[in-house]
Order: C-alpha cells, then sequence, then structure tokens
C-alpha cells in the first residue's frame, strides 16, 4: 500500500491515488482511494480509512471533474493505463506523480485489447505490452479467490512449479496412482522424488517434498509437467513408514486433505477449491495477434499423448523433444529392460528389446495420433543404465531369479555399472555406440509408428525427426546414424511404405558446438540441448550447484540461475557459433532449443536474435514462448 | 626380424640385410646379417644361421668391396642412416632396398651427433631426427640388459608409468612409507590406489596394481611421478587381509621380491637388478641444442621439493603448477584440515587453517629454495572438501572424537559432502568463493614464504604466480582475487617488503576459454588446465571414460585418447579462441599448459603454433617436452 503524503510538508485538504482502469481486472473507469480533510486537519496515514475515488466527487466537484479530465489526457498522452498520485489543496487539485500502472496478468490482456479497440494501440504495441512471465499464473489451477481469503497457511515450501492443488495426502507413488487413477484428488508428499516416482507424479494434482531445491528432480518433473509442486518443507517431520507425516503440530495421515500452493509455497490445511484455466476471451485474442507477429515456431516438450494434446490446446505446433527414457521407466517395459541390462550376449540383448518394441512403437503412434501431423522429434535413449536398475533388495533378487542368475552376479553387475560423474559418463550416443541394438529397436518403433499412422491419415505430413544425444565428434554421428539409417531404409522397403524421415542431433557438448561445421554435414536438424550446454559450458553439474550458487547470488557473481535465464555471454555464444558454422555447410539445416530455456522469456528473444527456427518448451510454457516470440520479432523489426 | 628372399624366385649365392650404424648404439661400421649360398643351393630363411655381414667379405671379396662403396653413397645421399637389403648372383652384387633404419633412442642421439660432426647435418637437422616419444625409456631406470635377457616373466598387466623397479613386496602405503623411508627398496602393491596412498606411491619404487587402466589414479599419479608403474594385472589374486598375493601359482608375502616393467607390463620373480639414468653425453648435446632453438619456455607440473629438483636437473625452467592439495594429505595437516571441515563457523575454520599455515609455509619455501629463482606457479585447493574426509570407521570415530561432536554429526557432515558429479561439484575457485578463509591461508604462506626466501637470496627474481583454478565467469575471478590482493598486500606491507606477485587463473572450464577477452582483464596469467578442459569439451568424465573408449576405438571414432594427445579440433579450438581474445587486451599476459598434454609432443608443436608462452609436464617429461618445442620451432621456421 502506498503512503499518503505526510501532513508535516503541506496541509492538503484532500489527498489520493488513482488508477485510470482496474489494476486487478482491467475494466475501465477511475479505480483507486482517496482520504479527505475537509475540516482542513492534517491528513495522516492510516489515521481515517480511504474512501473510493468515486466519492470524492461528492467533496470537490470541480477538482473531481478537473482529476476526470486529467486523466483522460494523461492516458492518451501515454498511452496505457496510468496510476496517479495528487492532493486538493483549497479545493484546487494538484497532481504529483503518474506512471504506467502495474496490473495482474488478466488485467494486462484485458487493458491491451481495449487500447486496440480504442484505437489507441497497434496489435504490435498491444502485444509488447504484456509481460510474458505473467501469463503463467494464468496457465494453471488457481485456489478460489474468496475460500483463500479465508485460510491461514501451516508451512511453507519453495514455490517450485506454480499452479493450486488440493487433495487427500498419499505417500507412495503407487498409492497416487491407484487413487488417482481412480479418480480421487491426491497430493504426494515425499522426502524427495526419483525417476521411479514419475506414474504417481502424473497421477497426482500437486506434489510436495521435504528436501530439494528449485532444480531438485520432484522441481524440474513438476514444472515440466505442468503439476503444482512445493518443494524443500524441511519443517515437516516425516514418518514414511507409518504413512504420515507432522506439521505445525498436526499429525497428518493418508487420506487427510491438504492443499498446497505451487507459486507461493503455502500449505495449507484442508480443502481449498481451485478453479482451471483456459485461453479464452482476451488472453485468446493477444496469444492470435502474438502468431500473427512471431516467425520462431514453438513446439514442445512432450513424451505422453497427454502432455501433447494439452501443449497442442496450449498452442505448440509440434514437439521439439520426446524424451524416450520415461518410457521405459513403466511397470510393463522395466522387467524387459533390465533384462536387455543383464544380457551376457547381442542375442538376449536383442531378444529383450524386441518384447519392448511394440509398447515403445503404440507409444509413438499415440504421440502421433496427437501430433495431427505436426513435426515429433525423438530423442534416442539419453540417461546411463544405471538409473534403470533396482535399488531395493527384493527387486535385486527378482531380477536374480528372473534372470537365473545369483543374487551377488547382479549386485556386481549393478555396481559395474557405478559411475564416478554420471551426468559425464556412458550415456547418450554412447550407448548406441556400445549397444546399437538399443538405437536399432527405437528406429524400428519410430518408423512403423509413423507408417501405420501414415495409412490410417494419408493425408498428414509425416517426416519423422530421430534425435541422436551427447554427440560431440562428426565420426559419432556418423557411426550412430549408418546403423539408424539401415535399420529405417530396411524397415520403409519390407513395408513398401513411402516415408521420408530425419536425422539429427542434440547440440549440448561444448565440443559439437565448435565443430558444427562438420556435424551440419551428417545433421538434418540441430536442437540445442541448453541444459546439458550450460552444464558442460560452466563446469558444474545442475545436481550439485544448489551447494554454492547461493554464495555466488550473494556475492552477486551470478544474478540469475544460469539453468533458468540462458548465459547468452558463455553458453549462446557457442549456440551463435554453432549456427554460424552449420548454416553455410547445410542450408536446409533446422535448429531449435529444446532446454528449459526455451520457456523463458529472455532466452527466447535470444533465440529470435540468433537465428534459430523453433523453441521447445514445456506445455504450460507454450503460451509463453509464443508471446516471447511475437515480442522479439516485433522489437528486432522496429 | 626380416625375411631373406625366398629362394623360389631368384637363386642367389648370397642375401642379406646390413645397416650402415649400429641400430642398438649408434656406433659407426657396417652391422647386419649375411646368408650365403656359394655352393648354389637355394637359400632358405631359417634353414641356415646368417653369418655377420663382415664376414661376406672372406666369401665375396668383390662384391664387398662395392657394398661398402654404395653403403657410403646410399649414406651420403640420405645423410642418415640406412637399413639395406641386398643379394649378390653369381659374385654380382644386387641392392634390393635402402630406407632410413630404425634405431633405438640412444643409438638414434649418437647418429645425430655423429651427423653433425661428420658435416652431414646441421644441428637444426640433428634435433629433427629424435623422435620425442623415444626419450621416455632414457628417463627412467632400466633393468639390466643382459639379467633381463635370463628372467621370464610371471604376469602382465598394463605399462602405466615407464621405468624398471625391483623390491620387496608391500600392501599398504603406510608399510612402503616406513620401509622405503628406512631405505629399503620396495614395491607397492595394491587392488587400487586412492589419494590417501600418495605418500606411500612416492617412498616406492614402483607400484602394481589389479585393478584399474592406463588413466587410473594408480597410473596417472605414477606418470607424475616418474614413478614405474603395472597397472590392471587381473590375474593376480589379492588377499590383502593376511598381506599376500598369488601370480602364476606362486604365493607372495610381504617381503619377497619382485621386479616390474613399467614399459611392458611384465611382472618378473625375484630381483632383476636396474640401473639409473642421466642426461650426458649425445643425450646432453641434443638437449643443449633444443634448448638453442627452441622458443617456448618448459616448465614441469611439481608439488615437491624433490620432485622440483629433479625436473630442474631435467632442464625445467620452472613450475608451471604446484597443486597444493597433496600437501593437506600429509600426517601433519590432515587433521587440522579435517577439523576446518568440521568447523560450524568461520572463526573456527580460520583456527584450523592457522594450524596449517606454518606447514604451508615450509612448502613453499623449500619449492622457492629448489628453483633458484625461477618462476612458480602455485594452484590454489581445487578438490571438493570431500576428498580430505575419513571413510574408515575408526577414522571417523577418532575425529568426532577430536571435534567433540557425536559419530552421528561427522557421518551427516560427510553425507553433506557428497556429490552427485564430484568432478563438477563444490571444488577449484568455488571453494575460495564459499570459504575466502581457504585462500586467505593459502595466499599468506605464498607471500610470507617469498619473503623469507627473497631475504636468504636477495639477487633472485622471485615473483610468486598464484593461480586461481575452475574460473568460469570474470567476476569469480574478480571475487577471489580482491581478497587474495588484501591479504598479499596487508603481508608485503607488515613485513615491510618489497615484493612482487601475479594472480591468474587456470583456463580449463569452456566459458572461461569463450569469455576470455574479459577474463584477461583481471589476469596476470593463463594456463591452460587441458585434463578438466578436455572433460568439459567432450562432456565425458576421465573416470568414466573408460567404459565406452574401447568402444569408440573399436569404432575407430576416436585414434587417440584425448586425454593423453591433445584435441587440437576442438579442445584446441577453445585454446586458440583464448589466446586471440586474450591477448590483445592485456598484452602482458603470459601463457601456458598444465595439462598432461604439456608433455606430448604432437601436443607441445600446436601450443609452439597458437602462440603459448610455455608447456609445463611431470619431470620425467620435460626433455621430451624441450625437444618437442626445438622442433616446433624448427619446423614452423623452415
Amino acid at each position: 500500500m502506498r503512503t499518503y503524503i505526510a501532513a508535516t510538508t503541506i496541509s492538503p485538504s484532500g489527498t489520493g491515488v488513482a488508477f485510470t482502469r482496474d489494476p486487478a481486472t482491467g475494466d475501465k473507469g477511475l479505480f483507486g482511494e482517496f482520504l479527505t480533510n475537509a475540516q482542513g486537519e492534517d491528513v495522516v496515514a492510516g489515521v481515517r480509512t480511504p474512501m473510493h475515488i468515486s466519492e470524492m466527487e461528492q467533496k470537490f466537484p470541480e477538482a473531481f471533474a478537473q482529476f476526470v479530465e486529467v486523466c483522460k489526457t494523461l492516458e492518451d498522452h501515454y498511452r496505457d493505463m496510468q496510476d496517479m498520485e495528487f492532493t486538493v489543496e483549497h479545493g484546487k487539485l494538484y497532481m504529483l506523480q503518474t506512471r504506467n500502472g502495474k496490473r495482474t496478468a488478466q488485467a494486462a490482456l484485458k487493458i491491451a485489447c481495449d487500447l486496440v479497440d480504442e484505437g489507441m494501440r497497434t496489435e504490435e504495441e498491444a502485444v509488447l505490452m504484456i509481460d510474458p512471465r505473467n501469463l503463467d499464473t494464468l496457465l494453471h489451477p488457481q485456489f478460489d479467490a474468496k475460500e483463500l481469503k479465508a485460510a491461514t497457511p501451516v508451512g511453507k515450501g519453495l514455490g517450485a512449479s506454480p499452479g493450486a492443488a488440493c487433495g487427500k495426502v498419499v505417500f507412495t507413488a503407487e498409492d497416487a496412482k491407484a487413487q488417482g487413477g481412480a479418480g480421487e484428488k491426491v497430493v504426494l508428499v515425499r522426502l524427495e522424488t526419483s525417476p521411479e516416482d514419475i506414474e504417481g507424479m502424473k497421477a497426482a494434482q500437486g506434489i510436495l517434498t521435504v528436501r530439494g531445491g528449485m532444480t531438485s528432480h520432484a522441481a524440474v518433473v513438476a514444472r515440466g509437467m505442468g503439476t503444482c509442486c512445493v518443494s524443500g518443507c524441511s519443517d515437516i517431520a516425516m514418518d514414511e513408514e507409518n504413512k504420515q507425516f507432522t506439521l505445525a503440530g498436526k499429525t497428518y495421515h493418508e487420506g487427510d486433505y491438504i492443499s498446497i500452493d505451487g507459486s507461493t509455497g503455502n500449505i495449507y490445511d484442508g480443502i481449498i477449491p481451485t478453479v482451471d484455466a483456459t485461453i479464452a476471451g482476451e488472453f485468446g485474442r493477444v496469444m492470435d495477434w502474438a502468431d500473427k507477429y512471431r516467425t520462431l515456431k514453438v513446439r514442445t516438450n512432450a513424451d505422453t499423448p497427454a502432455d501433447a494434446k494439452k501443449a497442442r490446446e496450449l498452442g505448440a505446433e509440434g514437439i521439439g523433444l520426446c524424451r524416450t527414457e520415461h518410457m521405459f521407466f513403466e511397470a510393463d517395459r522395466i522387467a524387459a529392460f533390465r533384462e536387455m541390462i543383464c544380457a551376457d550376449t547381442v542375442e538376449e540383448r536383442e531378444a529383450a528389446l524386441d518384447k519392448i518394441l511394440p509398447y515403445q512403437q503404440g507409444d509413438f503412434e499415440k504421440l502421433y495420433e496427437a501430433l495431427e501431423g505436426n513435426p515429433v522429434t525423438i530423442r534416442f535413449l539419453d540417461p546411463p543404465l544405471h538409473e534403470f536398475v533396482p535399488t531395493e533388495e527384493a527387486d535385486i533378487e527378482a531380477l536374480a531369479k528372473a534372470q537365473g542368475k545369483s543374487v551377488e552376479d547382479i549386485k556386481a553387475l549393478i555396481a559395474s555399472l557405478h559411475e564416478f560423474n554420471p551426468m559425464m559418463g556412458h550415456r547418450g550416443c554412447r550407448l548406441a555406440v556400445t549397444y546399437p541394438e538399443i538405437a536399432k529397436m527405437q528406429t524400428k518403433a519410430v518408423i512403423r509408428a509413423a507408417i501405420n499412422v501414415k495409412k490410417a491419415h494419408p493425408d498428414w505430413t509425416l517426416v519423422p525427426e530421430i534425435m541422436i544425444p551427447l554427440v560431440g565428434d562428426i565420426k559419432e554421428l556418423k557411426y550412430v546414424k549408418k546403423f539408424v539409417v539401415e535399420t529405417a531404409d530396411a524397415e520403409i522397403a519390407a513395408a513398401g511404405a513411402d516415408l521420408k524421415y530425419e536425422v539429427g542431433t542434440m547440440i549440448e557438448i561444448p565440443r559439437a558446438a565448435l565443430t558444427a561445421d562438420e556435424i551440419a554435414t551428417e545433421a538434418d536438424f540441430f536442437c540445442f540441448g541448453t541444459n546439458d550446454l550450460t552444464q558442460m559450458t560452466f563446469g558444474f553439474s545442475r545436481d550439485d550447484a544448489g551447494k554454492f550458487l547461493d554464495a555466488y547470488y550473494d556475492a552477486k557473481i551470478f544474478e540469475n540461475d544460469p539453468f533458468a535465464k540462458l548465459d547468452q555471454t558463455g553458453v549462446g555464444k557457442l549456440m551463435d557459433m554453432a549456427i554460424k558454422l552449420g548454416k553455410p555447410v547445410n542450408p536446409a539445416l533446422h535448429i531449435g532449443i529444446c532446454g528449459e530455456h526455451g520457456g523463458d522469456p529472455t532466452s527466447v528473444e535470444f533465440c529470435h536474435k540468433i537465428g534459430l527456427d523453433y523453441v521447445s518448451c514445456s506445455p504450460f510454457r507454450v503460451p509463453i514462448a509464443r508471446l516471447a516470440a511475437a515480442q522479439a520479432a516485433i522489437s528486432c523489426k522496429g
């Protein structure tokens, strides 16, 4: 709340603040507060309750009429909603200050549309008036405003993924999946999450963790899913064994209701109803203008038909990154994948992979269906194999039994997969070099799925984009591409089909950017994986940087988290270099970005400037990217 | 051995191979073998024992006289020792082939000197005739050649660090240190080594490990020390508990003699005497010529006065990298350092570091003394703190007791230091940002040591070079440099001394190379840490790459180990970029390299070409670097 003018300096008969439109809703008309002193007494902040600005008319009709006039003049001049301070002295109006007013996302959209309709702003100008970051709040379920006012938080964590969630407490991914699948609204409460929790996280309305920061597994995955998440609430005393936790003196059991706010990090006891978000009305109009003026395409990072469908609703023009690893964690495949890892021969590996092939093909078919002929980039298996092996004794025993091996053998195998620096270990295309059969199986799945879907939809353009991760040397890409192409061509020939496909690469290793002129000779497309590229360029791992990044912010060494906002000076230089080296060698090369930066407005602007063809981001950031892309195009033109 | 001409094609009366100088020693005169058939019978390889070439004179005096003539003509023409094949048919000489002959390192040096003395070659040409890689064999103790002939290997591992060693088997670093310190020659046999074994490794003549490849801890450290090492001999059945191992059916106990060859990887039972190496005679002459023609300076990576002294004997012109972390592992400091890690407050940390300060100062004083006024670059603490905490239960208990904390507290602290990717974690200058007191203590030690040594040797130029590791951003360097300079200036003022010093940085993070124009504004020097720079640029860790590098060699994706031979295309591009960005901004900037590549001949040539001021390598690679630098200078000039 603004402080009113101190009485010691002047002795006005009235003073106030006002907006030319409602900063909460954007509605037209005067909004604000007025504090009067018709008796000539001092006006001191807090001593009286200010009245609504309109009531000023009764007290000082002349000054008010003049004020209305001035408001119009100011708004016409600045062509935007004004936030003004003024005073009235002996009936005479004094304007003290005016500026463009702050407003909610909803109000910003309405005001922009109204200004266009009133002929005060062009569509391009209106697009530039909206801060893309604010759209985030419109894209997730929110608490009902009235109910929220009546509630008091019982705890606070980090607002790790925006939105509001309300549901029954569950303590395991299995319970979340079972109850969520049965239509219950649940909030998954965990010490921290791991890849094995993905299914449960998907089924939950919200995720609450005791440990972990803004880049913890829970936070990153939740943002990717657009699911509300509060992380790192260390006040929670967790008792996983008995499925209960204590917070603010109350013990919560499975089935108790809680509500969490992923924007503020607040945790509430009991039920606070939520309301859903849609792109319609003014939001829709502004998005249409954004699409009209932007040149950068916007795709989405999505691994499931549900995510893909959501992203399409939010305006995504394709999938820029489909991670295939999550597909291997599902219950019906993980056993076969572990069998593959335990295999002693190529034949055994192929036999295990053959079991996964139909599932994988089905996954891809559903994705193609959801995308309706829009491009889909499928990244081949990326994480190191040790992420897939069991950690629980019972699971290890089960695997040993299934493999006809001893528990010791299985444990020795798991130990042999240990890596000192897994992020820089045996992963990405290195897996395809050592185990070509994995990439061959994935190629078959991609091509068979495309052929099937094309049969059902002959009018769709369907050109699968196969993306090889973690390439650092042209010879690496050449080697892997060779058997991908052999496998794909054999599939197409066997089906008697007519299918084009592309083979491209992630640019996420500094050396790939440095040698992009070589790599472009073999790649149909580049996609900047700026998460890994940031890690390698800075030489720190996202999982470990939490230990010193706070000290870096305190020392003002870093102003932003380089994993959230693209480091244009270093990482951006490598990207620019890669484009300048790659394009002349292969003018048909299309280039995108699929790191988390693809949904960050300033990073999107940079991507536009250096000449990317598209950005790809999580579904709920698609509208933000669309708007940021339009702003970049309009700004660069102007 | 060469195959003699097959009798089915021609039927000579004699055939042979000969060298114009001895390929083993370089001695002048005809060396070779002759197989005669004066009776006109077929000459078949292996049927008769060839005679010495000189005996040919008795059988075919005319042909021999002509052969001697031809040898002279050929050698004069090619101005190098010739390796020839010839035949004699009805008394007539036929020359079949000639080429420059292969020779031992010793012979190469003698031949080069002789050719200069004979006026056939210039000094520059002589320098170009020696393959620097071959010098390695001359720089380490070797087995007595006669004794070696009589011995049969009982096992074989990887020749991980050249040289020969003979001594009593010991199984722990402590035993190696105790017995080695007492003047015994010992060979340390371990499953694998870890940083805690350093002291024992230093005290041993040789190191033999059961596990680990060419880049294992044992291999890398041994190469650094110039100590003979055979790694990864998996045939050894180790029984550490009972201090014994079994190999080739024999069980070896502590105190039994073994001999190991770090060039071939051979392991021998019992004693094979070794002979030491020196740079003298022809080796010395060639090295003098190398020094005359090279422009690149050669420094050494040395952490101890002994290493520094050895490197000086081998021609090092300074220390390019003194790692300070090994100093913290010594028994008299590790307790204080662990105390520092366990400290709860800055004051407690400072108190613990104060205990280390005098030791550290003493270390530096001894180094300055050993270097006699030549430059010394001291790198501040680099590894993550978890490398220093105890792992054994008893050590943890001792630490808890010393700290007045519970074992659980200490274990929790150790657990909190765990990192997912330690190589990309909380290390290097990141430690200096979070714990400035460590860098301040090291600054005090450097400056006080320099002031003291300068007092004793006023004629020496003594400009300490303080090197900040792992810098990725100019603000990082600025932040750390600020308190380094404050501390140093305060020390100098307090001592009333007149001392100049430099503060520079490692360039080992890709982003540092990419932003070298910014970093050069704050750095007095750059030193390329190409071990880490290679890891980050390729995105794989040296510790983990072993799992897939073999597949990369098989697939011909890589031809060389990028950690041994500098990747000029990618890593080299970053280096070249850093120099081109940095030098114009700060023309006084001096630039070196201190990765293992500093001792690799082709990498040294590259360093010369891109304009480095010096290379720094392990002591035993200094002569190799000197020669390679001379060859680069001569080749580039010519």
